[in-house]
């Protein structure tokens, strides 16, 4: 994804004014917007913050969603996901669930920059909470600030089998216990200190309609606890795709996409190769991006 | 693997004379001497039966095994792992698990072949039997002539946790019931006739010593279903590789091993790839012949 304001001085420009949408408070200081290649898209994103990544474009790709239907996206950061896959159709109505206050408020002046208030919701909240009576497996959370500001918002109660659709890129790193005090915005993207792998299936499995999709994007080192986790859950694996940087390179990634009550049936497609031996992106990677790269 | 008898006629002999092997009751009819390109081994096949495959070499390859140790190899059909393995190392005794008299018969002939009756056995027995108490999964079995016959054989009773590790090349095929009175050899080897997935997992994790290891090759559309019933058993997924015939297209293969009580965490191994653009076996896969081949 190419830069479209330059990060220091904010001088060149070539997409969106900054000005403009500074002064109408969409976009904000020591913030970026770029753009998504998608529909004429653009994202704000933090200039020092978590960026959205490879990971979240294969994703929005990979994912069914539900054309027509109401999709989730669980841990959805800068709201990439679902405005990718509303760029794609891939759902009438997409929201997106963020536990962190300031990032959800950033991402829905995203929506507002795109005008798809009607078609994307972005919400501040704690997917702990979505399952009623359910706890975070992190013991943590509720020591802090910001999950008691979650737990005020009451739009954060999404009913039992209300979604036809759930994406989630996760974070994946185990050990967020004692993290909580320090944590940074990147470092909440990336650990798992708000939430567990089993707190995230268990949102998804509520969420989800039978019949429904849930597709993640993971790192492969915990794959095996993934499919464990979901079959807890009765989320099916039918699909997986595993992503290699270069041919013959250990994956880096996993994208799964489960169906809630499915059968034991998982179609495993062909391992996705990034780049090529020139260095350059592969046919199939770009293809991906469909062709909006 | 190359075919150093002719089928029909067994005229073209350039490995062991057949001629020779018939008069020792070693070869029998409609029986074939093939090389195993490893270490001078040859093995006993049927002329028109299951014969091994780049899959049970590629196990045999991909499997740690236990130097020094005992190895168990379940549905064992020819002793091909067990051969295979031996010839590299990774083992000081190695017992193959049979559940088809006339198939073990064979393989034990193959292992006197080799003059290897002190480092291999094999046995013919069920692998449902192993854990005591337990029944098969499929309810067929008993009603069966072979499965009586096994057992009335005292040797499958194998101790608790005294190998060092186990493999398997199982059946993958759902749907054995109703099959086993008219099952083939050939069925036999590709259906749940006399066992299900959960059996397997579940006499590999009863005869594996903590720590040990369970490698197994099988097919990625059940690797949901593989994993769940491992982590049930407690045998933690800790390597993975999927194989593809050519680059970009569907895995065929599964390989993947798992370690009794392990830590969860998958090192997915780059995807192998078998047939380069030009038709021919790719470097890495020849490497995983050993240089044999």
């Amino acid at each position: 994804m190419q830069r479209f304001m330059d990060k220091e001085t904010s001088a060149k420009i070539t997409g969106p004014d900054a000005a403009m949408l500074r002064a109408q408070n969409i976009l904000r200081d020591f913030e970026t917007v770029d753009d998504l290649q998608c529909r004429g898209y653009y994202i704000i994103q933090k200039e020092k913050g978590f960026k959205f990544g490879m990971d979240a474009v294969l994703l929005a790709d990979f994912a069914t969603g539900a054309p027509g239907g109401r999709v989730m996206d669980l841990c959805s950061g800068t709201g990439v996901i679902p405005l990718l896959m509303h760029g794609r159709g891939k759902g009438a109505h997409f929201t997106g669930l963020e536990i962190q206050e300031e990032i959800a408020d950033m991402a829905q002046r995203s929506v507002v920059l795109n005008r798809l208030e009607e078609q994307v919701e972005m919400v501040c909240g704690n997917l702990c909470d979505i399952v009623k009576g359910r706890r975070s497996g992190n013991g943590d959370a509720d020591e802090t600030g910001e999950a008691d500001d979650a737990e005020k918002i009451a739009r954060t109660i999404f009913e039992r089998e209300s979604f036809d659709a759930v994406t989630a890129n996760p974070p994946y790193i185990k050990g967020g216990h004692g993290l909580t005090n320090a944590a940074s915005t990147k470092m909440i993207s990336r650990h798992e200190v708000y939430m567990t792998l089993e707190d995230l299936v268990a949102a998804a499995a509520y969420l989800l309609k039978p019949g429904g999709t849930f597709a993640v994007v993971y790192k492969p080192f915990r794959l095996a606890e993934l499919i464990t986790e979901l079959a807890k859950a009765r989320l099916e694996p039918k699909r997986m795709c595993l992503v290699e940087p270069h041919a013959g390179e250990e994956p880096n990634m996993v994208l799964l996409e489960a169906v809630k009550y499915g059968k034991p049936y998982l179609n495993c497609e062909p391992t996705l190769v990034c780049y090529g031996s020139d260095g350059k992106y592969t046919e199939e990677l770009l293809s991906r991006y469909g062709g909006y790269y």
